[in-house]
């Protein structure tokens, strides 16, 4: 997940402040990790904690300090082969599912690196040059897409470990805001308008506004829960194939699953995992942790649908939907394919959203690890749909 | 690729007819093929031409036949297992990857088979019963899309054989309608319907017709043609990351793609191959046998797009727009999701498109081997992104 | 399994009959096989029934025909890619995992290439040539290894389809020798002489007669059963890790091994798959269709260990020793490794059994499928320690 | 590779120093190993450092610790689960190939697991305790074969990261004894003894002590160097399948083998790699890191072979035999089996090395990693043919 700007205003003098916050932040993410900790990958779709702490830099080294200073040193010359993600313009990388051989550079170079881009960041904000700014605030937003990433990616390799760690002390899931009784709200639908509009930072793949013809629907106004996911368990609902779309049930049989991510039984007790350790099973909680295939058949189970993009996005905002954003992800029935119109930016920046548009499916909304600035209306999550470690999980939707 | 039946309204009279006729075209698609040929599995995807003669047969004694007559006596109590191709609740069946270790029952039996259901089923359409109709002439529509899998799934096998065989002596291509100058034909986009409207046969996932708000469009005049592809060959595209999504150029490299399937240099000439044997490569051909990452990557290289499923459909018909049907298979920028309010049917016969509709692309128009009567506007085909035996192309698209 | 002679002396008189008799029996064990069955191939360690009555016919033209004949016609010059096995020194050759892909030249066409190859042999060995008789019976005994692997390789892949063919009519395992009572021959052991003694045909590998030191052994005097399999199957045999070696232990978890191949339960009874067919299984047959790993766990488990080569070898003939031969083969303590002194033949004949002596253990013996005249007692026999699909079982032996 | 005493004889008094240097000096090689780089396992067949580290403690924990003492008080109670290394007997374990998914414990919290445990052991050896000697011995000895596997392990892991780092900073080969003439040392052979004789500490697969029948024989006074396999590779070696065996043949164009692991060119310029880093090659250093395939075929290709484990053991000690021991271990024909009346001892330490006697081949005399005393003239070491990452390499032998 990554990101490009097209329309950020932000004043320069703020940047600096904005900057510090930002980049702070990561580090306080990591503040409980060990060194050990942070150079650890559990699996090629995740990466190590440092990781994420060198190329969410490296991306500012590289396409601000050094397009932008013709005398910039950089930190060290080796770094943009470690920590390049996927930026085949910028030339070769360390491959993806060797992340985790990284044990040098240490936690501490990282750490000496952080700073020392910092510095000259600070250095050229201060300069006041507006024709950054854009590009700054991309890195930010960038940044805290990998803020996200940090903190599920953590959570997973702990989740590996039979100690069960807990990775951010007193992390805890947002109270749900239901009741326990859904309620439908219902959409006349006709011609809406999606898409970014506006003037502040939004990602490439946000654009361009469009219009969409919506059939009447109606959306519940809050989240699945936790306790309905042990209904649909215990009515056999991983063991029901006509629940299931085709893939999602070869899924079902060859990894065995029968319950979210991390959920495990104890004696008669259910127990979750996250980023603040294992505890009991909140049957209010929404239900998290799981793949567009299990939000689907759920879904399905309960006579509902998912909703599609245009529907949520266009009931954004609507006073009587709570959980919009700030507790899971939403799965949808959306693909994620490029709006109409949409162009990548030239250059390397261009490859940040667009190449990934396929195979995926799109989520809407944000979770309670992502940071504040992404609950927006427009916002465009993607993932696999057989990815279960996100803060993932779904809102029902109906014809009406 | 399998069917479900909403509104057929064939005449029972004429039904008769029309089932030998459908049902006699498939032996004649084997008739140069030996027993040892039609027992032939050549990768998963494909199915051994005798399974496609015996599933088709099955499909008919267990949907009608058994359904319909009480003292219906089968074939072979055995061939239910072994001729059901994926339907849940129809009970268990013999694995896809292992349909080419069935040498028994032989070719032969399979034969007898077919004329021992096709008698029954002409004993029963001579009864007029007028409740069937539809279900038989779904059987027939399911019968016709093996007709065209039967050709690309023996073409598949029979390249795996250093002797290349000749699997439809005679089969050829069509010939090209260009002349080689592509012309652009303009669509003012607005308010559209799409989805299957009329009285006649059509699959479930053509329904239910909806509106669709479309942006201005164009589409090309014609299919793009193997001349294209080796200019994207010469001009280097199988090896430029940024033609390419990133699953897709991910499969360049782990599968050593350079060209379409099938082709292969032979000193400074170009040879493809198909149903009619190998053969000089004709560059006024419509590109085929492309994966939809190949066909994404050689629009993005030729400065334009593939079409969406609105676009491809409300375009239909145009006097200016060559080769929409009967040649090659167009692959579209629209992932195979449901239409607003589909609904699948209750029963086994409801497992036939709903379940599919994850993880693959959808392609419109028909090719060479589609049978008759199967290029309707509406109709939708869809495989994965990396497959590449059916008979796929595509047709450039564009923004106005 | 391949072959090379080094001394055979047999008289060109009798080569054409023996010729015909060898060459005549590998089509009498392909008589009840229809074109389809032959052209089977149900895994990459197993080959077509049609692949083998080529390739035993093309080593005749290529070592034979073609070396000794300047103006010999071969009967198609694509014959050698299809059906060379692995003589690296001949040139490249059709891929052994895609053998079954070859439905062309059908089984009609190997039919007539053997006729070929035949008639063309006749009138050379007529000639009365000393100096090819070697090679000959070389080429007779390649075939009868190809006739043994011709019934165990149908009868996998007959295991594949749930009809469960017979492969073979009237097949049945020759019956047990012995009375259920086990009883211990002892041998004083010290210096031995091992290797193949005498002017007869014998293949490469079981040469040359080497002396060894062996301490007192004792061997069962008949082979292990099926009644005892099932003991050491209601003892927790293939659950009790302490009985396996560590490789074979994974294999089990693996593979969920827990019966001989072919083995299954129907209710209160076992079941048995062979050439003949499925039949219940006989208590005092001895066990066949066991990996190494089985062999060595059921011989811990019984308090006793495999005989090592020489043991076995040394031991041959002994009047109170049952069941040596045809009925299966043995497996030993003996990683398959060349005598000392082994040197392979000149030229591509040098490929057939040195390259395979790594990571195979040895068999002795002979099985109810070798074809007379192999059962001799220098012979060795190899598979990797995984492999099931022979006629594969085990005697006990013991310290003294 | 692991361990069993059988005759230990050591003074208790003498066992507080010899454990207390033992276990420092596990630690010592460790000291420039950063915590990141002590949790890293770079591949299924290796171990973190620190794995090694708790491991060989866990061995003294729970074989003479709690074995011995009612109260002991374990450190831990998590840590028998997490390394166990694959003692079934002692209950279920971490899986092997998720050890680098252990960054807690922390490297520190090992070290002071490894104190606790010290101090306690070295309590109990003031104590006297005659019966307990032989066990501690073992777990030494065991913990020595982790110390070499230590540096094999984080060397390997070292070499996935692009920065190549120092693992032990000093570190080098042995200087080469021969002078690059090779001489031939002949031996006579006839009825040898070999196995372990004496009273001190040995490994059970070097028992029991047994005699074996040789051919005359020559051994190669001195190791294969790196400048003969540059021959090697220069004469088309590693594409001349007519050198390999099958299945190393196979590897090689599977893994694309073309020169020893480690080994990469820089220009004109080859380059090793090692516990001390990246250098230049010593053409004159003897040849390390190949695998059993490749030490075998450049033994056909230098017209010899590898020694059988009895010629190796038979002509330890003569004097002009140079580099038995201390330099690469030396490959043989070898493969790994028991020796006749091998006995594992009962209880869980008995599994320490009978259930891994096969498909691997045995490497005799010990290497630059190997820590002293382990250099015997019975020590069998053993690894799977195709395993690269030991400091393994070969001496040549032939027949006379």
């Amino acid at each position: 997940m990554d990101a490009m700007v097209t329309g950020g205003k932000a004043m320069v003098a703020d940047l600096r402040r904005l900057f510090a916050d930002v980049r702070n932040h990561s580090e306080a993410l990591a503040a409980s990790l060990s060194a050990e900790d942070q150079a650890l990958q559990s699996m090629p779709d995740a990466s190590p904690v440092k990781w994420h702490l060198a190329h969410t830099t490296w991306f500012f080294e590289q396409f601000v300090l050094r397009a932008t200073l013709p005398d910039y040193d950089v930190f060290d010359a080796d770094f943009g082969f470690l920590f390049n993600s996927y930026y085949e313009a910028v030339g070769p990388r360390h491959a993806r599912v060797a992340r985790g051989m990284i044990t040098r550079p240490s936690a501490a170079q990282v750490g000496d690196y952080r700073a020392y881009v910092n510095a000259a960041m600070q250095d050229l904000l201060a300069e006041g040059r507006v024709e950054i700014a854009d590009l700054v605030v991309l890195g930010l937003n960038h940044e805290q897409q990998h803020q996200e990433l940090l903190i599920t990616d953590i959570t997973h390799a702990f989740a590996q470990n039979p100690l069960l760690p807990v990775a951010i002390p007193g992390w805890r899931m947002p109270v749900h805001a239901g009741d326990g009784e859904v309620a439908w709200v219902a959409f006349a639908g006709g011609l809406v308008e999606i898409g970014y509009r506006g003037e502040e930072f939004h990602f490439d793949n946000e654009a361009p506004r469009h219009q969409v013809w919506l059939a009447p629907y109606a959306l519940a106004n809050q989240l699945v829960t936790c306790a309905t996911m042990l209904d649909f368990i215990a009515d056999g609902g991983y063991r029901t194939p006509s629940l299931w779309m085709a893939d999602g049930w070869a899924q079902v049989q060859a990894q065995g699953w029968s319950a979210p991510l991390y959920w495990r039984q104890s004696g008669d007790q259910w127990l979750g995992f996250g980023p603040g350790g294992s505890a009991p099973l909140d049957p209010s909680a929404p239900v998290a942790h799981i793949s567009w295939y299990e939000a689907d058949a759920l879904a399905r189970w309960a006579g509902a649908r998912l909703p599609t993009e245009p529907e949520w996005e266009a009931a954004y905002g609507h006073p009587r939907l709570a959980e919009m954003t700030g507790s899971v992800w939403q799965w949808t029935e959306s693909a994620y394919r490029p709006y109409p119109g949409f162009r990548p930016v030239a250059g390397a920046i261009g490859e940040y959203n667009g190449k990934f548009m396929i195979n995926q499916m799109v989520l809407r909304g944000s979770s309670a690890a992502t940071p504040a600035g992404h609950g927006r209306a427009s916002y465009r999550n993607f993932f696999h749909p057989d990815k279960r470690w996100q803060f993932s999980g779904l809102r029902l939707a109906r014809d009406c």
